[in-house]
């Protein structure tokens, strides 16, 4: 699609432009074949070194743009945003690509269904009504057991376990609303990639990213139930037990470990080696490592445990 | 079936009455074809106003009904409203209903079941391993992506996405306990109901209605693994993220916003435009608009503050 | 295998030894062809009466042995078990065993997969895209909704409803870590067992024991999205809301009630016929019968009550 184009997609005026655009993305990551985005002024400073071919933005903010980038001057950018994400978002198919490719070795159920373009790795096994969407590609000695869904584009890694009824690259939570009240959905056109090693418990969703990928990154290790938004990054080796939730964009660094239904709140860092208490909720980014939290809002465990005892006793 | 042999069911004696009966339903709903049942002093006033046929009632409580309603008197009303319930309980299929009947333009997967007199509208997306039960309703323009699984007589809107393993018209948690702790299911003869532009997240369950419908109404978005309970009203344009429970027959005003993790026990009703904070917990109805709250049993979000910032200074 | 292949695998000397050895279990419930493990100072008083044929052990420990129990020495005993719990893991499919049987009046859906060796009694529904794994016992009259996934040799009873995306048997969280923060997985080698008259409600995942088995008693009743961990025991007669989560290994007497989003620490046992309120988070086992508890960490319901009573007025 060409920016001119895409001007006229969002009704906004900028000339002949044949600047041939290939997706969306952040202003921090977009190329110069790449359209993006400022709705929130806290992201005015990452304006200035964007290198995105234009942005959608709100006249006032213009003078900010670098030169040489396009703006598409729009009243909501972030309707607009979402406007514009549509015609971006990839066919749930691919009909014209090849058949799915398997590896030597490997056990495809007759009742799995395996979209064109995907290619499965070797002695992998592909377990009954498991659906694996278009280009998705998967390691070696990988199991997925039975219901399992992988939508398309996805990355699965060599020697993971993933369990029954696992949703791996669902859209992810994003729209943008109006003074009405009403939603215009972001279509979510990354994935969700999967490194080696990893095992992931039943019913677990990992939705993929609006841009980019949601990565769960080797030898993490997933319970049941769990929650992953969009863009997440769950570190090497970290432990996740069962009904946990993290929200989107949150970085969450090696072998940290989070008890059961627990909840990290979106666009957080966290550094490796940390352990929270079952039911923590976690609110602001941590800088440390090797320490123990507790709580909602999260502290450290030993003054919650504190806290928890000074209440029983207010009430004696 | 006749009062008569529902009274026989129920071991209670009407005499000769071939009043035919479809079915049964609360106080305020049953018609003058349907049976209800009163086993809750709380409901007494709803009494006199009944249309239904026949209530299943105490002893103690008959001088309340309406005349010309006949009394189904037992010692359990409950339990035998439970036990009634399983005759009315349609057959999880329809052998001799007419085969499916798909839109124009609408794509099946072959690996998707399509039970007997479903009807699918325009340009659908159905996906592998989908199963569509007996009588269910699809508008246009709707994906239901795989492994998704929708129960009988459910009906789901036009412009809808319904993300994979998504159940949607499971049975609501509803069954009486008698006194030597053993429990009868009460057959959950209701349906959900989803209106047009509704997006679901994957693996959240839906629960049909005992009686009547569960509504996800226009607009709505919902997150992942989510529960809503038998009988629940998500207004218009509500946006409920993942985890979120909400417990049975509560009424949801258009565009409330429910954090993750958050909660809402049942028989609630929560007036328009409030938004809950992730973990809160809703305990009473809300008749405010416009507020923000937290914590569990919930209140403000600013007091909610307040008393965590306390909290920490009492141990210091 | 012998004693003497398993000292190989594990690196360990013990001589020409030709005892055969059928699998592993505790130091408690292992047999004289099993192989246990201590990996935890305070199971030591579990070590003098254990049955089992050897023990994989810290050398600093083995004079508690008794005699004619082989001392298997490692330097890191529960990493040692990890990676001998991988040869005793059954195979996913048996491809040998006989056709499944099904019994007579059971109707199943051609979309549904039986694996060899299952057994369906007689009058049973399964739906389709179910997946019934190997060696799966199912009784009569049990209704299996659509999608639902049970891992192989796993027990269903007589009388069950189990709703759609229901995840039975698949593998408790189990792993060794090392210093490096690595983790091998530990194959869970029990099953799950559920009784007759059990209710089990959409996208609730139940994960099968280490060794043993995880079972849900007669007459239970699971709400939706409900995680319970590796060999769990819920009494008869439970009621479990949704969302609710059973770490491992607790055992939950008769007719308790568990509350939406409560949670039950691992290793506990609860006596018979207490209620937890919505969000209770039980951690420590409970003795009494006939209480009310609520809160996180949990107490009397009414305690708790004072206490967010008392915290509402330190703000004001």
């Amino acid at each position: 699609m060409t920016l001119q184009e895409i001007a006229s997609i969002l009704g906004c005026e900028i000339g002949v432009n044949t600047t041939l655009i290939s997706g969306m993305n952040t202003l921090k990551n977009a190329s110069g074949s790449e359209v993006s985005f400022i709705a929130n002024s806290k992201y005015i400073k990452e304006i200035q070194n964007t290198q995105a071919a234009a942005v959608i933005i709100d006249a006032a903010l213009v003078e900010h743009l670098p030169s040489g980038c396009i703006a598409l001057i729009v009243e909501h950018p972030y309707w607009s945003m979402a406007e514009l994400s549509k015609y971006f978002a990839p066919s749930i198919e691919e009909l014209n690509a090849a058949h799915a490719a398997v590896g030597e070795g490997s056990s495809v159920s007759l009742k799995a269904e395996l979209a064109n373009g995907c290619v499965i790795g070797k002695n992998c096994t592909i377990m009954a009504n498991v659906y694996v969407g278009a280009n998705v590609r998967i390691g070696d000695n990988t199991i997925i057991y039975p219901n399992v869904t992988i939508y398309r584009d996805c990355v699965v890694g060599s020697e993971c376990i993933i369990h029954a009824g696992v949703v791996i690259g669902s859209d992810g939570f994003g729209f943008a609303t109006n003074k009405r009240g009403e939603h215009k959905k972001i279509y979510q056109n990354g994935n969700v990639v999967i490194e080696d090693d990893v095992e992931i418990g039943s019913n677990t969703a990992i939705d993929r990213a609006v841009f980019g990928s949601t990565k769960i990154k080797k030898g993490a290790r997933l319970d049941n139930l769990i929650q992953i938004g969009h863009n997440c990054e769950i570190g090497e080796y970290c432990v996740l037990v069962s009904q946990s939730g993290f929200a989107g964009s949150s970085i969450i660094g090696r072998n940290n470990v989070f008890g059961a239904q627990s909840g990290v709140s979106g666009h957080l860092e966290i550094a490796a080696f940390n352990t929270f208490a079952a039911r923590t909720g976690v609110t602001k980014s941590v800088k440390e490592s090797g320490k123990t939290f507790a709580g909602f809002p999260f502290m450290d465990h030993k003054l919650w445990l504190k806290i928890q005892g000074k209440l029983a006793r207010l009430v004696k």
